[in-house]
């Protein structure tokens, strides 16, 4: 089944440009999928049209099997933006029951403790949010994704300058998620992490999804996913 | 008509030590009410009660007469905090359009484009927030929570480092939700907004309401809420 | 003395319209001096050139008796902006240490703990200064700025967003430097602060001295600093 | 001849634990090194260290051929941290100055002018930095460091969170550097990138010098670098 569909879409912010133009994708269960988008490739406005952040203009979004504007379908996705911006005045544990309750459920304390254990946070998890470093904000955020357990996560350079004991465990943390059945999109710059963790890559630019296959094929084909990424940015008339 | 009513609630993070210890005071429709608290006075987790944010152990909280939890009393207040963080993906217009559709309603942009106007931000509303200046963000917020416009308006800091013509805006657009009936809850250490803004002061410390009075009496007793503060600071046994 | 000396400086960005027009003043020894400006008043730019950021056009600006761009002017003053960003994987005694080689002094750092006691920061001296809170690093820029000593301090907005005990001890420690015969300039939108401290106000506008005048003269006036302020903007043709 | 020569270092904060022990590199003239290391490996005491924002415990670090404290050293080189934080009330072309006037030279903003286009910020260059988001403020100290022109840049982990064309430009502006005999220190966790652009990978854990190897014969020996990191992780007795 497809946790995430989308079908046909387009979108113009003046009526003339089109800065998505019949963007077609998905991701199946139990996949993690890496979205590459340079500059101007439409990637920030792809996933404002996935959460319903702008109306959409034409095409549908299906989330776990609902449009993606209705209630049912925002409980099956969390988006973790590449910002650190958590609200301050709260503590881990604070922000992490608010962000259950706006999911409908009760996190497992437990379950989150442990993995602030894990990250090297311990004894951290009721001290307020202001006294934490950017990379102890990222780490909140993503264990947050975790205990909250929805069925697709989108983690949006969220992995940048947390330490590299973190992005193992963090990856390693993916790979349980994909094992579950449950899927990630991965918008991530670095190459060799996508290299590691994407079952399929998808490289979108002015708009157009311009590949969209195996990332094992298109390392075969080009030695990495940087060398495409660079050849493509050389080559084309952008 | 009481728009918010804190009634005898007291809190403990550890079941030892009291944080709030029987708080009761009201905020009466069409007034501005200045809360002042020091370190440790109470004055974050009196907030995070309000807005439900952690669970009320004991007393009781209503918000336009409905108990604090429900969904009803969460569209009567908004909650504007000290920090600048917002979406930085989102422009102006999507972001006022997303907190709109928390409290359930379309959000009128032409009145956010003159309030823009006014706070010297024409030109801007569609403009991704990554690329605001912080005063910029802290006006954003305030614009958002004036085009909103709930029953009432908790001001924590958000007036910190704006500029001046902004801030004398924002004290006359205030006064007019004094005049539409409509209350502030304004927490700040500017003791001059509060002698110009605030009807009645609240001073809190170490859990308790230490002072609940007028606040022309305050400053006829004292010369100024700055003295009353700093001479309690100076003679309590904290 | 005159500490700070500003004599006729003018400053044009483009050669077409004064940014500063023949702006004279000067900061006394053992005087406090507030700074007030609205948006273009000027006052960025003023500050860039007293400490030679920008190059003078015109005019002549004396620091502790030196020409303003010469090493031994430069060690005659600091600067505290209103940003809290510090060098985060430092910590505030390596921090503190490396503004001292700046003014070519070994600092006490005896002194710097004591007041981080007094600024409620005891035993964070050596943690890293990327786990402090915002209010922790404008203390930590005070605590740097009070134990280098220099003659003048310019803080601009510094004092925004820390809590009250921090506001109250600044105060007393502001007026121990103006005690000492050492003076401040105060650039803040705090009116309450100003009336308390600064002896002297100044306020700029559109690039012009509009007022300078004791701080008591102005309130007697106008009744407060504020009303003079907002009168002006009520009543000019900006 | 070396540009970075560090020689038997020892540090410790406390005098019990050895944060750094016994490390020895160099960095040759014209190449690019890597500098990978989890947390607690000492890597950030180690740049430290070289910059001499600690004193030297033991051993002896020269850059350039100077002995790091003198003020010739410190003209050889020039940091580039993790943080985009410029001072805000600067410009790019007033910013790029005073670093410039730092290293004692004269910058040439016509060729910051052809990085700011080629970095996709034609027209910026005049404006204030806090308007500048996350992205143009990386970019601008990158450009600082290019127009600088130093012997030896270190880069630690400058180049997150930039766009994918601005990284693959500061990637051929890295290798300018080193075609002009001039060399990087480059600490990263983008391990595609390190495979992408360094000679040699130096590997810290623990306050040793784990592996200081040819990166191409890492990437033989291990298939990537990240396996390197990530086995070592798993394996050693941390």
């Amino acid at each position: 089944m497809s946790l995430l569909n989308v079908n046909d879409v387009s979108y113009s912010y003046d009526g003339i440009v089109n800065v998505l133009l019949d963007v077609s994708f998905t991701v199946e269960e139990g996949t993690i999928v890496g979205l590459v988008g340079p500059n101007g490739s439409g990637k920030s406005t792809l996933i404002k049209n996935i959460f319903d952040l702008v109306r959409l203009q034409s095409g549908s979004i299906r989330i776990g099997g609902h449009e993606h504007a209705r209630p049912e379908a925002k409980k099956q996705a969390i988006y973790l933006s590449s910002n650190d911006y958590l609200p301050e005045f709260l503590t881990a544990r604070e922000y992490i029951s608010m962000m259950g309750k706006l999911f409908g459920l009760d996190v497992d304390h437990g379950e989150a403790l442990g993995l602030f254990r894990k990250f090297a946070m311990e004894g951290r998890y009721d001290d307020l949010i202001e006294d934490y470093s950017h990379g102890m904000r990222k780490k909140t955020q993503l264990v947050s994704a975790l205990v909250i357990r929805p069925p697709l996560l989108v983690i949006d350079e969220t992995l940048n300058g947390i330490d590299i004991e973190a992005l193992h465990l963090a990856e390693g943390e993916f790979r349980k998620v994909r094992d579950e059945g449950r899927s990630v999109l991965l918008c991530t710059h670095d190459f060799a992490v996508l290299e590691r963790l994407a079952d399929r890559t998808l490289f979108l630019d002015l708009g157009y999804v311009v590949r969209d296959e195996q990332t094992k094929d298109l390392v075969e084909e080009h030695g990495s996913v940087a060398a495409m990424v660079f050849d493509y940015l050389e080559t084309s008339e952008r």
